[in-house]
């Protein structure tokens, strides 16, 4: 997607080095680093200069090639071992991550393990497309369309899921108006979600995460779109904390609630979304905030009470029942055990 | 109520100075600023150093008063209209403070003036003290409790509405946890809400405004409580943004919803809750934050992508229907025209 007029992708592969965005930075600074070896592009993850399971999975991949790469002749087996076992350890949560190591660990040279590494980045930034192509479908002129956290191409190698559709809408001439929830506590919403329509043109307001239900209730919100974490075999959604609240809303208000997911999002082994752990995050992301100052530099302030403590669940799991569709490369499908299954007996 | 073991109001009137505790330095630092002249009194209800219905009411009554102290003999009628047209252009939406001001500028001599605020503010005390009896009969131990923004202490003269019968609970050695949304934009739930509860020793966890959903579905909430701002003739409740989405919250997992409201609350003039004006506030606070940083001052920080803009509607409307019940100094009522009929017609 474009930068200041430029085409970007979120990380790519150039001569060896890992190429990256520095979501850290953003949206107060644009710059790119460079990871020279699979040691910096694991530091790379753990510290979420790359963040978005999809981005993850491209960046593990790329550090996986690298360490191919980086691999001593004689003890190549062991140095691999001792690589892929340290980028794993990285974000232990994130299921795209282990897709990427396994698939690039099982290759027989260097240069099949750094075609392997491209071909998942690629994959990965196509399906984003096609998810675009399908989900347009559902955005008309004039729409008022929510979307929780940043599942935009930020946080996959190109294009994004939830985003995507809203992309290519805008391609093809059609106008409408996003809604974006900040999406507290990392803020993800304002800071990444804003960033990327801004760049596009898109029209957009930030609101509070306390303020969709107002604008559902006046009429200005007529569907509403997030990315997803993990999606059970039945379904369940599970995604960034206050998604639930917001697809509880759209039900309430009548408003449609669509979900965009690469294939990779599907969990076969979690029958439904009780079987997915939720993360807790440390209190401190409620209990603090980080941005920038007046002085140019990011800055951490508080904003409670000394003294109290904060509960920081970094997810919570929406019931298929509160989800008119999932948006996925191959359709947009019902939330259920059946569709879903379906989905995956036809894959080719 | 008690800070650092000493008892305070949020509101008092001293020789002609209105006193009050600067509740945008809080949590931070505890001062109390004193206000000579009806202008200073105005200036700080527009820019919060004073907020909340209860306080704002006797606030925008005390400025009234100094309007009548500092009128000029010839030319009174008109300095005084004057007045109360700069007082009521402070915060549209608070009921009381229109209440306040309306009774104060009836008055007939200075004196009477400052008689009928101090009234004004020693009924506000009272009330909440009333509501606090009436409204613990609904706490029971272990129960999690959830409160939106800050209808404490803090946003009356004393005691608070919603948190007077968690006061009240607490006093009569009742053991439950609080659930505190922080309560974007501004944060009076983790400033201030976490703050009150903290001094008074009141178990409690803040939580962004996205997780009281999860708290829900996973069984920690029993109960939920807010104050309100306005209650229309239907029992439609004007409150905090963010309210309805917990009143719609509420009604999907089965968890009771009340409101606790002084009498000062209720609008005759205000058929359903359609009928009542919403407050957009500046999107700065959506955009900006500031907390107390590193260095120990209180600092402001861009959380948003430059360029971006943002839509803070600073209330919103909760239907009656979703609403379990409102606690009142006479009585815990079903939120409906007919109930709230009868509560004024018995009006002693």
């Amino acid at each position: 997607m474009k930068v200041k007029g430029k085409n970007y992708q979120t990380i790519w592969f150039e001569k060896g080095a890992v190429k990256m965005i520095d979501q850290n930075k953003l949206p107060f600074s644009f710059e790119i680093i460079s990871c020279s070896t699979w040691e910096e592009t694991a530091e790379a993850i753990k510290y979420m200069t790359v963040r978005g399971a999809g981005a993850i999975g491209a960046a593990a991949g790329f550090a996986m090639a690298q360490a191919f790469l980086q691999a001593p002749d004689p003890g190549r087996d062991i140095y691999l071992q001792d690589a892929i076992a340290a980028i794993e350890a990285t974000r232990p949560t994130a299921r795209d991550l282990f897709y990427a190591t396994r698939k690039v660990f099982a290759s027989t040279s260097a240069r099949d393990a750094v075609n392997q590494a491209l071909q998942i980045a690629a994959d990965n930034a196509n399906e984003g497309k096609r998810i675009g192509e399908i989900g347009s479908q559902l955005i008309s002129d004039g729409m008022g369309i929510l979307t929780h956290c940043n599942a935009g191409w930020l946080a996959f190698v190109d294009h994004g899921s939830a985003l995507s559709p809203l992309y290519e809408a805008r391609r093809k001439g059609r106008n409408f108006t996003v809604f974006v929830d900040e999406t507290r506590p990392r803020c993800q919403g304002s800071k990444l979600t804003a960033w990327e329509l801004g760049n596009e043109k898109i029209p957009h307001h930030i609101i509070t995460d306390n303020a969709a239900g107002f604008f559902m209730q006046q009429g200005k919100i007529q569907m509403a779109i997030t990315g997803a974490d993990r999606v059970a075999a039945n379904g369940d959604v599970v995604n960034k904390i206050g998604t639930l609240e917001k697809a509880v809303l759209a039900k309430a208000f009548n408003i449609p609630f669509y979900v965009a997911v690469p294939l990779s999002t599907f969990d076969p082994d979690a029958k439904t979304g009780n079987d997915i752990q939720i993360e807790y995050r440390t209190p401190d992301e409620v209990l603090k905030l980080s941005g920038y100052s007046e002085k140019g530099i990011i800055e951490e302030v508080s904003i409670a009470a000394p003294g109290s403590d904060a509960l920081n669940p970094a997810f919570d799991m929406t019931p298929a029942a509160y989800i008119t569709g999932l948006i996925t490369s191959k359709g947009i499908i019902k939330a259920s055990q059946g569709t879903i299954s379906a989905l995956f007996s036809n894959k080719d």
